[in-house]
């Protein structure tokens, strides 16, 4: 009997594929859910009984919030990312772990096929089939909502006439939860106008009075909040995203370019990762040097686009985080961030490795380190080369 | 009688250069100033007649605002272009606009000699240098309060002995005003902590009540707002000014690396600017395909960077600008933005343009351009490279 | 009868294909050659000939010479496009625009399906494939070598069956000859090691005296050899190739990353265009700033990457020809070259844009537009920041 | 009694230096010279003597060679720089390492000053400074010939007085012999036309028949030549520059921008550099990924050119050191290279990472790995952005 690893959420379109391919396709299923941080621990004792209740021979609940903070959202971080400058890529960055530990399950399982619930019109597929691509390169990948061109309707008739039951209901908007932020999309991210009205947001604005958090970062990373110390960072971020949260900071609609060319629109909120890319964003301005500054935004750009086209595992990636690493050893110091209604402000850093150290010449005053005779023979030099293209250019005239 | 130009303001420092150059250094002076939006008429008329009490020979007025927008200000919006992401240059634009008059002026009037009031501490000294070295390279430039390293009671007991009248008193916070945006400096930006206090901002907060403004584009510029339109995009920019300034949007803190090296904090508030960016940006993510919004964004990073230290006269920033010109012509369409108080959306956008556009395909919906054994193949060949790569690694363990 | 315009070089594959479309498929065959500089009037008759003798409706022979140099190799001399800094781009310049020229047949004839004689295997088929997407996206693109997976025997069989005469030799290297350049593959280069033996190139070594070239350049295009003029720069660089090419000059081989994502490995001869090239870039080098030389290197090797990848549509080539266009405006003036046996050498320049002018001074000695006082003020302010950063760096320790 | 270390050559301007320093300014010299390879024991042995004779304190020689390379050489070789693709840096990059270790000299002495003997015309004033104001920033920079604009009659003279004994006359070509190439000024480099003759160049033709060489890269750094050790990869360096040489390989003249924006032409004959950094870098065309190449050639632009500017100390350095030295994980390999009179040649490699494998899938031919209906989809989908935009432009119209 063939093995498959199946990437499974419970959901619809997995039901489905789990459903089939054991009962119509005669294979040994194998299930795994990969928790990003989305689900609390009721919600997966439930996928994993809804699991075995369709038949698979094994069900796997994989805690993958660490792992995705290492491997992923650490160097987001480390490189402010944000796509387009909108969107922390919480989906794109999401689906590449869960594809790294589905791949990493149907190795050990020595599987000979490998599944996910994909349809033919997004990201996803893209991202599952390029990571299997590269790491079960034997493995037979499987997905029968994209090669069956199913409806939605057709789903469901086929599960009940195979008498599954679950809630068949759509909801109005699609929700994806995990640490890195929650995208919601439907009705309004359909077209090119439109936001998402109040109540749609997964977490409503329940605080109204201002707050002040203290962000404490270690070479990069987020290591304390208002002085609280965390066995490791991904629950600062959790811990974070309590405090922020409520104050509906965070959201927005983003505008993006799909893998597959198309353009597509989501609305997310994602309130601690917003904070903490700006506070970081904040300090590491004020402790690197203007060309780490400006490298960094570069290759950060090209690592969160590469990234959301499912291009983890190009070698350059660990290129860029040899780079960003590198980087980030003075970005160590503590960023104070105001909380407010809908919107946030860093209100300033203090870093034993701030550039702005009165010790060494405050800006708009004199000091000791030079004069302004050195800033006069600098410009001359600094405007030389442009001043000698001008003269002889006119001089051709 | 040798002849200088003097960039003046009427301030302090620049007082004190009239009196100083016409007096004690024997010059015919002809003063200039150039405004960029930040003064009124009335105000103009009083630093003219302030400039003749000093004993000028000539003052000249010039009104830059036109040409401010179309040499600077038009290609900050192609280029969707924050420094640091945070920063529109409102002022570092602002000095280069006036270094050119000032330099015209100069060629003009064939003057030995141009003068400015910076001292050495600062960006504009360079600025105001390098542009002068490049367009007039037989003039003297002349800088007393650099040169002398005066200080502010050095000056007023100068002036003061001088007999020149004007308030001596200093403002807590340093303004500058203008088109582009409104810099807020001392106090709390001048060390890494602590914003400004609500009643320091130029603009107050009097309008709490949401508006809906509707931006129209027509290749890259804001031809206009609420379907008004004006003789000129830097009269639309002042129409949305006036709309969006009451809601107290565009106030933030840059700190950034100046010119001379060090790190300088200053507010700003920029109401229009920033909501000008971000239309324009939000409209160009839909109509621009990915790559032009990639190499934008690089270019575009430079150019505010090298704009910012002053070498907008390298012949570079021509050829930056063709590329964008040339990427501006898809970009018309309307941009509707939600004002609130505080903050500001993009609800959406229209434009015959729109990649978005429903006829070719709808993210997340199967359509007749291409299948999912399309995507199939597109991930298998997109991933190739990648795969090969660990199954040679692999194989040499 | 539907129609189906097929790209014929007269080879194997679009012989059997013309074969295959007309008698199999019952297509009306039209039939075109897109003549890039490699054939001759006679070979060109040939073709023709031949093709008519496999039953096809029409042929049409375009000279396609100057539009491919307008659209095509213009940018990649103003550009300095190298892949890998090797490889001109031949082949796969001349690729697009064949392809070009085919989808513009393909409209004017309104055909039904468009057709070509790419395998499975190579760049080409990408290349055709998508320019077909964009130009003719309601046609049908049809490919029988690739979709049959036909072997060079299983078509020769074919084709003698249908009483097709040709020669059916194999070459022992596949040659690909055109204005910019011809490629030599086979082989030593199929694998990572070993090059093509003398008697292998094309173009033979018969020139061994040295000789010297002026090249003369207006606005980044080759205008003149040796003071001749010409009517179009094509032809300056077919004159050039005569002059340079028997001296067995710009052989190599390039191994690169195909599209499809193996690594591929080519010899090519490409005289004249490896020495405009190195005269273009050495000229630049002596009349364009250092920043617009910065931003060039750039944009040409993504654009060289992108040309190569068949992405010429994408309209980002635009706004990258548009900056290269603006950039060449004082790209004006005389290269001096020394052709020598398999090597050459550029001897200097002489351009009125000429910075190195010794008008303004000359590197080495003193001058004066600025002293030593003021390199010395220079050096401090430029290396500020890096001392500002160590400083502060080892005040934490 | 001040103390002062002064880099020292014993040519005319630090003879000068050192007489000066003492006899006139009462300072207590310590003299060093830092060898990058180009001078022999005897010299170095003569140069001591000299210094002893001008009456310094203490006379310092270091053997910088082993230095050299690992800390700016290696990333020179990861990154493949060539400035403006062309020259190797010789010159600039041996100037930051005798910076380097006269600053540390300078620190463990404790010493008042520092002086070397640039004029104020060139570049190695400014790097220099710059070095000394990071790592020495209380140290007092003198700067004699610079200061006092000598000109060489001056000092001649002022030698002569003080009875100084050593050869005065001046070379036609200025000379700077070390590890990474000799650099040739003078005569023909001052304009901008003009090549060395054959007697001006250091290194003479004196072998004319081809050998073949075979270089062994680990880890991106050259490890063996012809099978044949090296204690350290420096040692690799030199024994190749005596096979290599002796063909007369690697001459050319550079014509770049100075650091103090004029544009300065040299001579160089840069055998082993040259051979090794084309060696290395088709090793990488084989090894590493598309992106790869294109981020390494990014930022190697940007690091040679940093380099050359004197900014060796800038932490970005090391940010993109980094990312070199992540890349070099798989550059392992042997590279094997044809050797000519003034050419050479690479005819290919052997890596156990080498990415055209065939067992990966030959390029030009079929393969399981993928189809050509993959291909088919890909195309489809790679070119589904521009094809959309097309159709949504022509609807416009």
């Amino acid at each position: 009997m063939k093995k498959v690893v199946l990437g499974f959420s419970g959901g619809l379109d997995t039901t489905y594929c789990a459903t089939y391919l054991s009962e119509d396709k005669g294979y040994e299923v194998h299930s795994i859910i990969v928790n990003t941080g989305g689900f609390t621990e009721e919600e997966l004792k439930t996928i994993e009984q809804h699991a075995y209740k369709l038949g698979v021979k094994t069900h796997t609940t994989v805690n993958a919030v660490p792992a995705y903070y290492d491997r992923i959202i650490k160097y987001l971080v480390y490189g402010n990312v944000l796509k387009n400058n909108t969107y922390p890529l919480s989906v794109s960055a999401e689906r590449l772990i869960q594809a790294l530990h589905i791949a990493e399950h149907a190795q050990k399982l020595e599987a000979d096929a490998v599944a996910h619930g994909s349809t033919g019109a997004g990201n996803d597929q893209v991202r599952f089939d390029m990571i299997f691509h590269v790491m079960i390169p034997n493995a037979e990948i499987i997905t029968p909502i994209r090669d069956m061109k199913l409806s939605r309707e057709e789903e469901i008739s086929y599960l009940k006439a195979k008498g599954v039951e679950m809630n068949f209901d759509k909801a109005v908007y699609s929700i994806n939860k995990g640490l890195w932020g929650t995208s919601v999309g439907g009705k309004e991210t359909l077209s090119s106008k439109g936001v998402l009205p109040e109540e749609a947001w997964p977490t409503q604005l329940t605080k109204t009075t201002p707050e002040e958090v203290k962000l404490s970062f270690v070479k990069g990373e987020l290591q304390k909040v208002n002085d609280k110390s965390f066995n490791h960072p991904s629950e600062s971020i959790q811990y974070l995203q309590k405090l922020a949260g409520p104050f509906a900071i965070g959201r927005d609609i983003h505008i993006g370019d799909t893998i597959i060319g198309i353009k597509g629109r989501v609305g997310f909120e994602a309130a601690a990762p917003m904070v903490i890319l700006k506070a970081h964003h904040a300090l590491e301005k004020h402790v690197l040097t203007k060309w780490q500054l400006n490298w960094k935004d570069q290759l950060a750009q090209f690592y969160g686009n590469w990234l959301h086209e499912g291009q983890i595992l190009d070698p350059v990636m660990r290129d860029i985080e040899a780079f960003f690493e590198s980087a980030q050893q003075q970005v160590t110091g503590d960023v104070f961030v105001q909380l407010q209604p809908y919107h946030f402000q860093v209100i300033g850093i203090e870093s034993p490795y701030d550039l702005m150290s009165s010790k060494f010449g405050k800006y708009g005053e004199m000091n000791n380190g030079w004069s302004g005779e050195d800033v006069r023979g600098f410009s001359k030099i600094f405007g030389n080369q442009t001043a000698i293209f001008h003269q002889v250019k006119d001089s051709v005239k």
